[in-house]
């Protein structure tokens, strides 16, 4: 039996104007030439200026890749690992949401071990998720979303193209040296952004909540080296997931209408790190699973603030559609962690019965989710039951990610949920 | 006005038997001589044997340093440092409670940079308290008491013997790489040591709730590497500390009277874990700078399980005999926190008026005292009233602890909450 949890925790820097001591950072980190990572839109704004001009006063060599992908894919990762091999980089700064956080960890682990293949650090079962022994450089992570707690977390996910199905890199070795979230960044988030990295935070923590107890997700490894990131949910990532959830309920709907309210934005800020803090550490199940194919699958879908070329589902999108049909599955097997995440985001559950527990959590979040707007379920996003099996087939090899939910899934139940989230109102 | 926190973060891992996986741990640290540093008294028990063993299984070289001092001075301090020194290790593994985790925190700053003087990084104003800029070596804790927290924080104390005072080091660079808390090592702590380091827990979290707010400590340092480890309330330690006293509450007697009774001792290390994550961000203030004097001026105070030649009044009682006064001192200033807080450890205060919450939180604060039999203040630890002077004296200096309070303190202040602290109950 596994008995063991080990929490992954990086350096946090919370607070307006954080940003402008990433040049002294980088300096106190002993930098000499270091990578500015972000993509084209953010290149041009305050967050890239603020960070570059912090790294020129302290007379540090540097150069700036701003051609990260929006949910990066294996050639965007590849040419950012080949950037970053060719410069020599000695110290890493990523500036933006998710996707470039993300790309940046990629360019860190496979720059500072340049025989290594890209499969090799992948999840299994697309690549070989290989334990990862050497040691990286140093990777200071300044967010610009609320959503991904990507900047406290040891996860890069990417599409990949081959496969048609997003897959990723999970290791504690990943994890940012320092984390920055600077709520100066998030005055000038669009509000779908807003509003979809928000529900992104919601996911993140309810899943991870109700994600199977660490003990059961044994046996214990030969060599803790070996300990997957995503251990399940314990004590430790419990409280950070319960706390995004508080605040993430009471302020979502206000920092997606009000740029303004910078006081709803910076709670969005904090959730989304306690967030990160919890599934970094215990990791999410079977929303984001089937998130993967979601996004991979997409045909015309666009939305307004994420101004890509190509089609696209944003992350936290793809990831609520399937949570009103996921909850209600999984909640028969841990009732009370369901109506514990339920009262979190504002049910009462004071007389709820454990057999509703599936209901209650279902109809808090479809509330929240009606309040800002969400798109209607798979129907909304360019989907029909005829491309069920198709779902299906990309979410099941996601094993890093269902093995944790609470109730095992077949591929018949995993097409049930597909089609009940179809339209979710 | 500063608006930056800064959390410091230790890799934790925590379960029964992590301890097994030590000699893995170090090898995967790529370590080549380890330093195993304990007490003596632990030298000959399971949590130092088993370190050991999981060392050897790896063909790892190692020493044992077994000469660590409970309540460390200057002296021992130096003498656990000349043989790091001496020795050469690349790696530290501390297996004790506070006292060998913190001289292990000074033996590896002071071998990994050779010319330093044992004052240059001691806090101010005894020592210089100068940032650390070069790189230590990786620690592993292993914790066998659960009240310090100190693996989990940057915090190292001792006794300075020139000036009988408490002091110590307190810096982020001192965290250690890896924090293990096994349960397995709590089912043989005596009962007062388990009494003690409980009621740490609780004054460790109640002053860290009720310390200034971080914004409040300002000017914002001019480099972050300036910035101190003690950093005033902020919204990352204050989640730890509620939930560490909402645990302490509800555990502490079972696990002081039931040593079998391994729930409540394991929930117990997880509450001095979060205390740890809480306090090692936030800073403690009055209970602990007042505590210094209180240890340091020991006359023949001796407590059963502490098995020390020389009198010795354990950390956790020398902080808890001050509490009823302190929180009554500073609640005016915060009655909301201080409010909280005693919701935390079980009062009611669905009816309290503010101008009750210092009276509400020492009450509720005394039933546990009482619970677990805490000595009737400084009387019963061989204090009278004509030591007022010099306990004074000694609890001006620690700036660092004091300016945290938020309530500033004077000398007559000061002299008032020891005299109120004579007795208790």
């Amino acid at each position: 039996m596994e008995c063991v949890i080990e929490t992954l925790a990086s350096n946090v820097k919370f607070g307006r104007g954080a940003t402008r001591e990433v040049g002294q950072d980088c300096k106190n980190l002993k930098a000499k030439k270091v990578c500015v990572m972000t993509d084209k839109k953010l290149s041009k704004m305050s967050p890239v200026q603020i960070t570059v001009e912090s790294i020129r006063k302290q007379n540090i060599n540097y150069k700036v890749y701003d051609r990260v992908r929006v949910e990066p894919t294996d050639e965007s990762f590849k040419e950012a690992i080949d950037f970053a091999k060719k410069e020599g980089f000695d110290c890493f700064v990523a500036v933006g949401g998710g996707s470039v956080i993300d790309t940046c960890k990629a360019a860190n682990l496979y720059s500072s071990n340049p025989d290594a293949k890209l499969l090799d650090y992948v999840n299994v079962p697309i690549g070989k998720g290989l334990p990862v022994t050497h040691t990286l450089r140093p990777l200071i992570a300044v967010t610009t979303t609320s959503g991904t707690g990507s900047e406290s977390s040891g996860t890069a996910v990417f599409d990949y193209l081959p496969m048609k199905a997003k897959t990723g890199i999970a290791n504690r070795a990943l994890c940012p040296t320092l984390g920055i979230v600077d709520p100066d960044h998030l005055i000038t988030l669009p509000e779908r952004v807003a509003a979809y990295s928000g529900i992104d935070v919601l996911c993140n923590a309810i899943e991870s909540y109700t994600a199977i107890p660490f003990q059961k997700r044994g046996p214990r490894p030969e060599d803790p080296i070996l300990r997957p990131t995503y251990q399940g949910s314990n004590p430790i990532s419990d409280i950070s997931c319960l706390y995004a959830l508080k605040i993430a309920a009471k302020y979502l709907k206000r920092a997606v209408y009000n740029a303004d309210d910078f006081e709803a934005r910076e709670k969005m800020h904090l959730a989304s790190l306690f967030a990160g803090i919890g599934f970094g550490n215990a990791g999410c199940h079977l929303c984001h699973g089937m998130s993967y194919p979601i996004s991979g699958l997409v045909r015309d879908y666009r939305e307004e603030g994420y101004d890509e070329a190509e089609p696209l589902i944003p992350h936290g999108l793809s990831v609520i559609v399937s949570a009103p049909a996921v909850f209600q599955f999984t909640a028969p097997s841990c009732p009370e962690r369901h109506l514990e995440a339920a009262e979190a985001i504002g049910a009462d559950v004071s007389r709820a019965r454990k057999e509703d527990a599936g209901k209650v959590l279902r109809d808090t979040l479809l509330k929240i989710l009606r309040d800002i707007e969400i798109p209607d379920g798979l129907n909304a996003l360019g989907y029909t039951t005829e491309d069920v099996p198709a779902l299906v087939k990309g979410a099941m090899p996601q094993h890093r990610l269902i093995k944790l939910s609470p109730r095992p899934v077949n591929e018949d139940d995993m097409a049930g949920l597909f089609e009940k989230s179809m339209k979710i109102y």
